[in-house]
């Protein structure tokens, strides 16, 4: 049977032409959903083997013959049939021979006992084999990036305001903790996925027809695919651990969607203090080819603005009336697309972390705009430890008057006859930071690399669980 | 170069392979919207040729290259040159010998003056060709059943319990009244898209290098292609068109849940007041083979519960920093895919409304169950218009009464010393409609017809308003 | 009975102590609620009055009785029997004597009768009243300043880059279309609020027990509050007119939104061409007494991000299942509130536009900073036009290399050997708007004026039409 | 100074008059939140003063000052200075002779070390004092009915059609174990909640001044109040530990709303398996005096589709810019509301589900229209593992023939030919269990009741430790 093709383009989805991640469809696509399905079926047919119910011989037949099952011929099936479970079992048993092995297939399951079994394996292995893997890629951009501007001078910006001095590494820090924090979110989410094999009402009722033990028999069937069962089902796993997982997901777009946010408005012309070299994440224009457009992270933050209002789907999700209502399936079937869009912006992120360039001479060009009024912070802080009244409005009028004169703060407060008084009792160290705001950046270095070096740690734990899995 | 092709099933999201829409694809597929942008360049040069700066020739031949533009090579060149429209215009200039039509194309034009004309040419065509005329057939579904079923007793239901009768025309005349005022809503928001074609930042300078009149111009170019151009742009068209495009669809798509929600309840085999012969929309079980389930219904509120939260992405575009930021692309680029699964959905929702059965005895049997309690209504109105003090609350202790003796209300009023008097009042004409509750179904019938009547006559106008176009 | 006080503060929702709009308390306070279903109840006593089915004496007695109830003694009814609108009926019986009176309060209507009624006038008496007047008070303050700096030259921005030249004055016209026609979005949908009359499940049963034309019945009680019923209702109104008006408002949000974020990323200190006063819309930093932050617009923003997705819940309540459920009830109880944070934004919008200073010597400044590299488009457009070929291409590459080296592309291109011939075709104007890029503001003050004065006279018919309710 | 006042319904947000919960109050209100802003200053004077930078003496004059402050005069001083933790700043001060202790209050903080850890705490003491003790309450009550139903036979439902059987209790244990699951994840993510005191901008520079290791003095300030420091911060502590809370809430609240969904499912009066006392969840109309409409459950549904689309500005307040915006301000004041009427609505469930009556006859009769039916599925995997070729279509269509003629299928199945054969290998068991479907309940008992028991224990033990706070 000739596999079914269409034009490529010939398509709606953009995920399917343009948004495309090739290493997830032997996970996210139909085909392996398909393959998936299979397997659980194959797992079932094993577990009877082991039971003695069937004989190893049917049970091997039947894991081979779902192994041939393409999706084409199922959903040529279910348009006979209506149903897409039934499609994919009369498939398999068309592959098959023995009588015995023919009537086993799917004994005792019910379509969600295969469908959310499958799912959760599936999602396992995308989330293990591609998208953590992803996620720790951009972490440990963020890492390096971190520790090389450890402390290079910036500006720290409130309200879009300049506020007290940061460094640049301290500032990405902070996103190293956030997004690896993140991280183990979703690998602790993953790690949750359940699977299911209590039949129609999870009874465990049809399992319980050949077999004494039908609790002890889905603990065998989803242990042999290395998931565990869900404490009490419906007829579908709790929803719980898919919108935990959805929610690790989310709150993971988040983070990076502000560290692109930072980055976007960091490139603007009269700020520069960071730029992209030319490329795929930085285009000109149609009509103007004097452009430099950083539409990597614009579309970075286009997946996002799309992806984050469809969380309400999944909390919606969790409602499925009484033993479950079929209302959830059509955005279940949609799972892989949403994934899919986080992991391609993760990647595309991964490529602007590594190729951003720093460009520290304008950080400290935008830092020497403010460095005469930062010190007003400091200055109101240590003038009214040395008993000075009101230090927070009287620097108040001061900031605004060195403002309109253009000079630097501590310049007009030393003129000021109430104020010298104070300043007399300064000690050198603390006049030594009013003349040289630029050290006023507190723990930042140390923070930039202490945060650094702990997820460095961190990531390097995960992966080694991840690969011994 | 051949096209390039993939396994239908080798993809991720379910629009292309499971909820595809095929009538759309000439109007929403990737192909279409690189032929609808070759459609809009081409517009662009018989312009430039009505003006007298290219030769009629040069346009003719700009707009034959144009129409053999495919997307592979567009992507390809847009692998070479990180931008899509600089992509379509080389691949146009690649098909084009003569030197005055290859400088010609695109001049003036910024991509977003090709990109959202394209979009608005498109939308409109697959709305007036496709969506309007399919929700167009579902009103007429819910029309035909509205006036068969005008007299069908049924009994009305408030917080999921019986209240007054009503008809079930008349429950269905509800849906023809808000699903068709919603078709005219739609229809006005594609009425109101609008193009661009005012250059880099909205001011048409580009065009005024060339032209005298360059705003002129810009409804040259649109004329052409039967768009009006936006009052006073940026980059990019102004957003609110779309989003009230995306809303009128949005409600309609609510009104279409709610009648899905009313039909899939009706079915609950206790109450079993209407029904769906067997075939796509209803199932069986993979393991119950006796079940009939309504998963045609489930799907469409599954689409719905998905497309629901979407809307937020519309309302989070109508923002676009300074004249313009590139952050809506992407949730563009999946605006088809949006309206697909609408009109999936719409297609459905007529297939079953249109076959759909209604078991009149059953409405029957359930409005006996409390026909003799309906009455508690008329009845205190009518006590209490004679003068009985308290009819409600004396009312409701009596529909207690009876209830819990399960003999009808009126046998327990009648009985009462107290009422026993004022019921004496009553004209024959009221005492009738006591002993009758099914009379009391007001104006229901006549409602059902009106409307129904009314709509049939505003469908037909709309439809001969779309032959006109 | 003394009214029920609370301490201000000792409350949960900012909206009662820090974003109230006292002006808006008359329409969309509890109080105001209770008032206007008084007002609903009267309407029907005086209705039954001109039908002869009571005296207009009794009529006046209800109208009066049910002006006296207040909040209180209705919640305390509810308590007791558990109902809001049993408990309103009975605070205006507890104040009539006669008997006719007493059994006419309610008589025919249901709950929802009253209730949805009352809900249509107040929102269009807030709306008429405050919402839209405010709303026209911040259209006029964008208007002036699109008039007073339609030839402020500015640069374009977009992807946050430098692009072509614009005026200040364009970039807010942009606002006056986009915002103008919001309001005028939300004027229709408010002037489409229904009213209805139809009784327990929309039948006009009840009604029809005492009049032989209920239909009609429902007009005249609609009537004599200034509303219109809608065509067919269940137990309530169609919910579409509330959708349609949630949506315009929060398409105006939007456009609010889109302005709010154009005005704080231009008072960036490095680009600094606008800023505000300080006082309630600019503060210092409690610590950082030197700081200007723009809090008024940040706290706009914020007021969008929380209202934005509450549209979801407005699509949600569009379903009610069969004659009605009483889901919907708890987020329309908050609908006021909604609109109220709306307008409360309104108001400080309109407070800092009118204030905000513009920096036009900074404009000048950012543009000079690009000025060099402008000219980039209208070369390529016009060497292209003169037959250079390749010309995107080469300008390209040309403003790459003036880039690198500090000097205007026209100086580069003018000295390179190939581009040279085809610059001595340029014509004396366009030769002189390559020197001068300043002048490549195209239509810009033009549009500026002509949209600012289309939007001051939509703006006086508007008023008019609100004058003449 | 006397407190303000107002008129309790005079206001617009219901959370104030409506849905009130006065036990939180103590926490939410913004009273509440001006005296946990007290505490945590008193906090940092304790701190100088254990560094030995103040005295004792002026450490204890500052937290009773602070004590002292009272909203009112907050919000007075805010309108002069536009500042809200200066205003605090400053009525604290009013309080002071001490110039030591003057000069000492808010040293080295910026006022979000203030709020965030001022909101950390008393969302902590909201959640353990209040609202997780109220979940508790419903998951006894859950737990209550799962060991009391566990016997009680109920036809389970998929697609809402007839499905096999369950028992009441099994149906309920899956709340227990989803809601538990919900409780101990609301747990966790109160316990993660944290504050912070690193200075405008993160980097301790302030504290800095005064102390030599400033990142153990915000240890120390924040150990006074028992919160730790986030790992990294900007202004604020990092948004994920709220969004994280805000999401465990809002998934607990969709298990509500599903269990509400199910119980208001289940008092259609054709069905009827469960009821409610007359009351105030249970309410008559106001012109049906004889309806009973389950209003607490739909006001629980309504307070659901308010809440979750709110989920969307917790993810979009994860991105602040830069060292922080303020956007995040307004909708953060609104986070109390939101978990208010959580709270709200558990306390109604739980009064709800204390006293639902369980109609163990109406779910036998229910159970009834369909045990002749259930056998299908035993039946069909039976037969097929007999031998029975293509058992799953057969049974569908003996299926059919059943329902038709209105015999159990078991009879039809009987007197089929092809089927009479592997009937007769049936066991005895087997065939009993043909014959009494009731008891094909499989592990349902068990299940209720192991998993009953199971979350008993853990609410015991989620008490203890609430207790050992």
């Amino acid at each position: 049977m000739p596999r079914e093709t269409v034009f490529k383009f010939n398509q709606t989805s953009p995920t399917d032409f343009r948004y495309e991640v090739k290493d997830l469809l032997p996970y996210f696509s139909e085909d392996a959903f398909i393959a998936y399905k299979s397997r659980v079926e194959a797992a079932l047919a094993f577990t009877l083997a082991k039971r003695g119910i069937i004989s190893q011989d049917s049970a091997a037949k039947i894991s081979d013959a779902a192994k041939k099952v393409v999706a084409e011929e199922v959903y040529d099936e279910e348009n006979r049939t209506g149903h897409d479970i039934i499609a994919q079992v009369n498939m398999i048993k068309k592959n098959l021979e023995s009588e015995e092995a023919r009537t086993a297939v799917h004994r005792t399951a019910t379509s969600y006992d295969i469908i959310d079994s499958a799912n959760a394996l599936r999602l396992k292995d995308g989330f293990y084999k591609v998208i953590i893997p992803d996620m720790i890629a951009f972490e440990r951009a963020l890492i390096t990036t971190a520790k090389r501007e450890k402390d290079t001078l910036q500006i720290g910006r409130t309200h879009l305001q300049h506020a007290e001095p940061i460094t640049f590494g301290f500032s990405i820090a902070s996103f190293v903790s956030r997004f690896g924090g993140r991280i183990l979110a979703v690998k602790r989410a993953v790690d949750s996925l359940e699977g299911k094999f209590s039949g129609a009402v999870g009874t465990h009722s049809a399992a319980g027809l050949f077999v004494e033990d039908p609790i002890e028999f889905e603990n065998d069937v989803l242990g042999y695919l290395g998931l565990k069962p869900t404490e009490i089902s419906t007829q579908i796993t709790q929803p719980e651990p898919l919108v935990d997982l959805a929610h690790a997901v989310e709150t993971s777009f988040s983070v990076l969607a502000n560290w692109a946010w930072n980055m976007y408005l960091l490139q603007q012309p009269e700020i520069a203090e960071v730029s992209q070299p030319r490329g795929k994440d930085i285009s000109r224009s149609s009509t103007m080819p004097n452009k430099a457009n950083p539409v990597g992270l614009e579309n970075i933050l286009g997946h996002y603005e799309k992806a984050v209002p469809e969380m309400q789907t999944y909390y919606s999700n969790e409602i499925s009336i009484h033993q479950r209502c079929l209302i959830n399936s059509v955005p279940e079937r949609y799972v892989p697309d949403f994934f899919t869009r986080f992991d391609y912006s993760v990647r595309r992120a991964t490529r602007i972390a590594s190729s951003l360039i720093v460009r520290e001479e304008n950080m400290r060009r935008n830092f020497n705009m403010s460095s005469g009024y930062i010190t007003a912070e400091p200055l109101q802080l240590l003038l009214s430890s040395y008993g000075y009244p009101n230090a927070h409005e009287a620097m108040g009028k001061m900031s605004d008057k060195a403002y309109a004169s253009g000079r630097p703060v501590l310049e007009v407060v030393s003129e000021d006859k109430d104020t010298k008084e104070y300043l007399g009792r300064f000690t050198q160290k603390q006049l030594d930071l009013m003349r040289n705001p630029s050290k006023y950046v507190g723990a930042a270095p140390h923070k930039a690399e202490s945060v650094a070096n702990s997820w460095t740690q961190k990531m390097e734990d995960l992966e080694s669980s991840l690969r011994a899995r």
